[in-house]
């Protein structure tokens, strides 16, 4: 069993912690949230303490309560307050952030250098899943017309992360996303690929926010078989898929 | 451009024959139908014959008509009928008979001994890529729960042979897959992947029986890039997938 | 069984000549076509005959060859020359032109005085029943946000005739239409209906042109069942509707 | 504003008690669940009193905090408790219950003859559409196939109440029904009309269980207009339906 420190408690934090506390192959040791205060627990699982990372002695805190692998939804900052630890323990890292700077992201590959990091802006394994199989069937079929299709609630502003990464990714240019706001749909995104006699539709529909618990779960289970280094979600996607056709059938 | 010989004139050949003969990168030189009788030609396309397979004197014909590849839309014992002027003259096949018995398939296996031979039931390229993305997608994801719908028209009976296929790739059981026979849909799979938390769909829509056309102008483009041997439509689809992965990004 | 006679043998026309050959409701007396030239006959079909509109004694080809009904399926003006006719002999109409000017609609309008008359510019079944449909949601529940979608083939030039016209009829503004032109899809609209914890989704799947068939046959039998009048489709549903509603159960 | 008192605060009270809340057309007065205890009020609104049904003295809770309408989402026997209240002071009652007896059924309709009573075991606004509309696609195009898909999250037993509602309403026998069990699927319900050359489709997502209070305030509005009586939730949609049909256009 994997032991997890899990640093955030904002939405996507909670619903991550939801998830990790039920997976039978991670052990969610403690959380951590900005604010301080005193040391509590998760709602309804009082074996897990819930602290500020803020004023806490970081070191002292992995002494007493040491773990393989912290997980990250907090803020883009947290990772300077932690990156040591992670060094000099060897301790792996999932994170989540998306609002990185270039100099976020050059200290986080610096880190990659000792130890085993991943971060990705989306960790749902579903969205990269349809990511991946659009780009093989874009690189098999480039005369497909494309299309993508997100829908989502009606106050979300601007396009979808998301389906902008998946028209860079398969070269399209913005006037081949569209954007539908209605109602209170979680998050729908569809690629259409029209060929002259059939259709091939890749959907993703997203229920809930714990979806990134899955993608975190998945993450952790990957990264723990690599060795040091930088990954993306995609590399380590890409990494198993790789190996599953080599094994060939 | 490639020089192929069509044999086959049913609805599906028929289907072939127009999307070849439309296509830049292949010379459709003529087209074989079972029955004997006089030399016709294609109706709107006068530069290319229809002749008879049934009585015809095959090495005179393709001395005066030679091709680099034949496609195969007819029934399972042509190929013994031209077997050994492909194994000859290194003219490549590209057949999609789905009623071969094991004896048709031992003899083509060992006309892949001389030349390049293909051979699959269904060589629709959408259905074939939606067989591998979900292949992966269980491979990735395999506590996710598959269930297969597809959906055809009210008269064609049993479970479409591609839903079968699909379940056997995934090992699922027999009652995951979904038959609806409703009015006159063409040709309707999907593939859905349940997660605790998100969804994936894989579809695929017929919308007409030149989709065959399509895939067996993929399958020629492929194979002119293979050496000798006997592929099927999926081995030609995951070559051309693993040299995209390899080739990295 | 009611007597027709088509006018229009195009692509459409020859759809719907095909559906009415084959319905048991209907004897598909002949056909016309805009050229002139000798009588022949729908092919497969002997005992239909085929003539040209042009030269035609109109008079003299309805007294050997009665009919109960005319469906219209040619070209706006073909109205003027047929009109007297179906005045004097009680004859109805189904007319399926997309083109008539207001001069056209005052002369239909007129026979109506002394005959059944249908007009519509689109008299598919499920596309008629899709905006009724979508008209009675947004009456029932105007505060849920409405997008349309329409897909079509790549090369169909401007938004769908029909999904303007559903905008129209839920008073929506042209921005809240997506139209998408991908590969062959034959026709696709969809109303999405956004409610805070809810999606309703109206979707409708052209397979083939024989669909408009479909919609004359269910016009005729309707337009059989009326007194003489001016009628659209809409109309007529909307009557077969609310007598169903007024059953009550 | 119409004053409302909720009964019923497991999941689904929770849910519609934040959805009426927060809907300007009603003041939420006041929310009473099963146990006893002391008063308290509903988290983060802190002036509606949240009270248990059992030992309170409901006469004298009314006096002092009146309402117009009572919406009910716990369990069968609450109605026998506060059936007297309703019929002497004219209050109307809104009911969600799925588990009535006859005898409960005989007791609503008997209060029916005083006041004003919605019952109806799913009071989803979109549920009760998608069950009208296919039953007006059913009347007029009774020829075409029909099937019903739903799809659950994995634990979800037996088949969608939902679905074998909309068989029967239909008159279709329990075979056209396909349930599917994947993931974390919230509900979906599909029904699939198949025409020969078209296919129509009726679908609704639910996103979040407050989909019932959505429903249980447009009952509240469509009651408040209708005579002493006892409706279903369908009654009060046909009729809205009936009005906007006869204002025709």
């Amino acid at each position: 069993m994997i032991k997890v420190g899990l640093i955030g408690y904002g939405k996507a934090g909670q619903a991550v912690a939801s998830v990790l506390a039920s997976d039978p192959r991670y052990e969610l040791c403690w959380v951590m949230r900005r604010s301080s205060g005193e040391v509590t627990h998760l709602p309804g699982r009082s074996g897990i303490p819930l602290v500020g990372l803020e004023t806490l002695d970081l070191g002292n805190w992995l002494d007493l309560h040491p773990v393989d692998a912290i997980v990250d939804f907090s803020h883009a900052d947290s990772v300077y307050r932690y990156g040591d630890e992670l060094r000099q323990r060897g301790i792996m890292l999932v994170s989540a952030i998306s609002a990185y700077s270039p100099d976020h992201l050059d200290y986080l590959r610096d880190l990659g250098r000792d130890t085993r990091v991943m971060s990705s802006p989306n960790i749902t394994l579903g969205i990269n899943f349809l990511l991946l199989a659009a780009k093989l069937l874009r690189g098999i079929a480039p005369f497909a017309d494309v299309e993508i299709v997100e829908q989502h609630f009606r106050d979300k502003p601007e396009v979808s992360g998301t389906a902008r990464r998946i028209a860079e990714t398969l070269d399209l240019d913005n006037g081949r996303v569209t954007s539908l706001r209605v109602g209170g749909i979680v998050g729908h995104h569809e690629v259409i690929f029209g060929f002259p006699h059939q259709t091939v539709r890749l959907i993703h529909d997203s229920i809930r926010r714990e979806a990134f618990g899955t993608g975190a779960a998945f993450a952790l289970q990957e990264l723990a078989q690599r060795e040091s280094g930088f990954y993306s979600f995609d590399d380590l996607l890409l990494q198993k898929i790789r190996s599953q056709l080599l094994q060939g059938d």
